[in-house]
């Protein structure tokens, strides 16, 4: 399903600046067998429950509640910021036809059009229920702890809005995603009978994508959320065995973590694919907040922390680049490459001999073929790099990438 | 219209670490001005001319040109990439209805949807395509050299299918905004009777967005691009004076500048508006390939270049923001604000006394007390920030802001 290709990481492809050598892959399998042991000990323990998200057995009762929201709407608004919206926005561009809001009720087969209002700008939230019609509408409010500002700003104003048209079922249009016993959603629940669901204890916003603050509003819009976490359960041993080599978790973040020692202190994710592209979006706060650190874990000042950079090819070859080619030695970039697309034949030049080298081929050839180019380019010039390829886009590829990054981060 | 506030970039507030001092902006002031006569001299004897774009006295072939095309579909695709399509995304997010693509045509004002395809994923094209209907869709292709492999690729594909559909009328869904003289796509202007308008020769794609480019598509869909650049041009005269103090796009290219050299290499562009969302994505391409260099000019390596980094507020405090406070000093930022927002009362938060404190509030006051407060925090963590403040989101003050970002990057 996945597949990590390093090898324009290498010292002796990009030279010895920011090249990465066998000797230091090798001189540090000891240091990656002894985290490992810590990280299965602690899970062993009870800690890092995030690892246990792609197994979870009472699916039923999440889907069901999904399906009551989808019949019950035509448009469901997840209220949430940071990893309370990114990875739901980006399980939903991968997986959702990329038009999903803009068709009809027929072609999206009965299920809402999906948005995720994750900012507190009058401008945004005027704009989306200026649209919405509030007895068809279901709101999806996701915070841990219930007192995220921003989310509860916007409850506020969507259980008023949606009262004053609907009355006193306004408790109807909206299911609260929380702690499972504390905070004010998880109270308002109790008390008022909204509908609910459990954000699990010990899984923290950034990795709760493959719980019911990703699972829930996407099965409801009709992703297969099944498909999505037996893709992660189906990598999942990879990502648990200690053969650096054999883990490509474990393996890019060995890299990272090498190259930021280099001062590669910029992580580029250049997906080639418009259905990813979020994936860099949700893949830079995990990135950010895991790893932006004043302090290390003795407590001493560090101020360290590589910063995530999203870009999406081939559109930003026409942007970004150069900076990357030409620019500081300063930049790993990630590529993330399908390698199955869609067939869109390019059709025959007719009048337009400058282009006859394009007739006969197909758009994907096209755009493969500049991921390629781009990473060789920035090989050549010694800039190291690297290619996540998966072998399509589905619900279990998008599901094993998504928890291969979460474990890389760890 | 639009004002720079650099306080929290100067030594005195952020340590000497990575602040200005007043003596080093001063001592800069004599290089300032010699580049400035430089720039006008250069500009007299015709070059640089996108100062003159907000100038520009033909507008009225342009917006006829628009106005047929908005009269005769319902749906208006940009086919272009990297300066071909930034630019007219950022301006149509800014102004048109954030809802815009969702509404019907009577709430449009019978303006067309307007979508920018500015990648060569088949998986996008085809869910475009599958969307729209032949007959009621133009196409406005962009490129400047007309050998563009994405665009050409892209034209090819729209040509195929809408004369599938609509037969020999099909060249009357295309306009070409191409080179006045020369390429692929003026030749076939010229030899089919394609409709076409012209990008001023000396004018690259990053400055292009006050010519055709730009204006063209974004006339058909509503914007009013008149005071677009009316905003630019109203601000020219401060742009173009060689008092440090009193040219923003000067005093913010020069503290850049300063602190590239104490090895903040990260450029953030962080809006804390929704419409704003897409300006970090036109600047960053601007910045990138204006600065991202491995010469400087007189031909010695160098490989030179800030990264610049889109980041949105309030969203990205909950994913990027931990990592500016606390990791490297590497960053500075660039607040974007409008003084004036869209009003959106937060409703008494009845039953809920936890929130009581939001209780009379406007969503507004929450948003512009995050991004005080977002300044403050990272100028007390030691981090230059600067904040350019707009009077409000209007065509003038976009075209405003977009022109003075145009001129700093100079």
């Amino acid at each position: 399903m996945l597949k990590l290709d390093y090898s324009y990481l290498m010292a002796e492809v990009v030279g010895d600046r920011c090249g990465v050598t066998e000797t230091e892959l090798a001189a540090a399998a000891a240091d990656v067998s002894r985290i490992h042991g810590e990280l299965m000990f602690s899970h062993q323990e009870g800690g890092l429950p995030f690892y246990d998200l792609p197994f979870q057995k009472d699916l039923d009762a999440l889907l069901e509640l999904a399906d009551d929201i989808a019949g019950r709407c035509d448009d469901l608004v997840v209220l949430g910021i940071g990893g309370s919206a990114l990875g739901t926005s980006a399980v939903a561009r991968a997986l959702l036809p990329l038009s999903h809001n803009l068709l009809g009720p027929q072609a999206r087969g009965g299920r809402p059009r999906l948005f995720v209002l994750d900012n507190v700008d009058p401008a945004g939230i005027n704009a989306l229920l200026d649209l919405l019609d509030p007895a068809r509408t279901c709101f999806c409010v996701v915070s841990k702890s219930g007192t995220t500002v921003e989310t509860m700003s916007q409850f506020l104003i969507a259980r008023d809005w949606v009262e004053k048209a609907c009355g006193e079922s306004f408790r109807d249009h909206f299911v609260l995603v929380t702690d499972p016993e504390r905070g004010v959603l998880r109270r308002l629940a109790r008390e008022e009978g909204y509908r609910s669901a459990e954000i699990p204890a010990g899984v923290g916003g950034r990795f709760s994508v493959f719980s019911a603050v990703g699972l829930l509003p996407l099965a409801a819009a009709g992703v297969d959320v099944r498909g999505v976490l037996d893709g992660a359960a189906a990598i999942s041993p990879h990502l648990r065995n200690d053969d650096l080599f054999a883990n490509p978790a474990y393996l890019n973040g060995l890299i990272q973590y090498l190259l930021y020692g280099k001062g590669v202190h910029i992580s580029v994710m250049m997906p080639y694919s418009d259905r990813l592209a979020l994936v860099s979006d949700w893949f830079r706060q995990l990135w950010a907040e895991s790893l932006g650190k004043s302090a290390d874990l003795s407590g001493a000042t560090v101020h360290v922390g590589p910063t995530p950079v999203k870009a999406l090819g081939a559109t930003d070859q026409h942007s970004q680049l150069q900076l990357y080619m030409e620019g500081p030695f300063d930049k790993v970039v990630t590529f993330i490459v399908p390698d199955k697309l869609e067939q869109l034949p390019i059709p025959p030049p007719a009048g337009v001999p400058e282009l006859a080298y394009l007739g006969g081929r197909c758009l994907s050839e096209l755009l493969l073929a500049e991921q390629r180019a781009t990473a060789i380019a920035l090989a050549r010039s010694g800039r190291p790099n690297c290619t996540i390829r998966l072998a399509d886009i589905s619900a279990e590829t998008v599901g094993a990438l998504m928890f291969t990054l979460e474990v890389q981060t760890v």
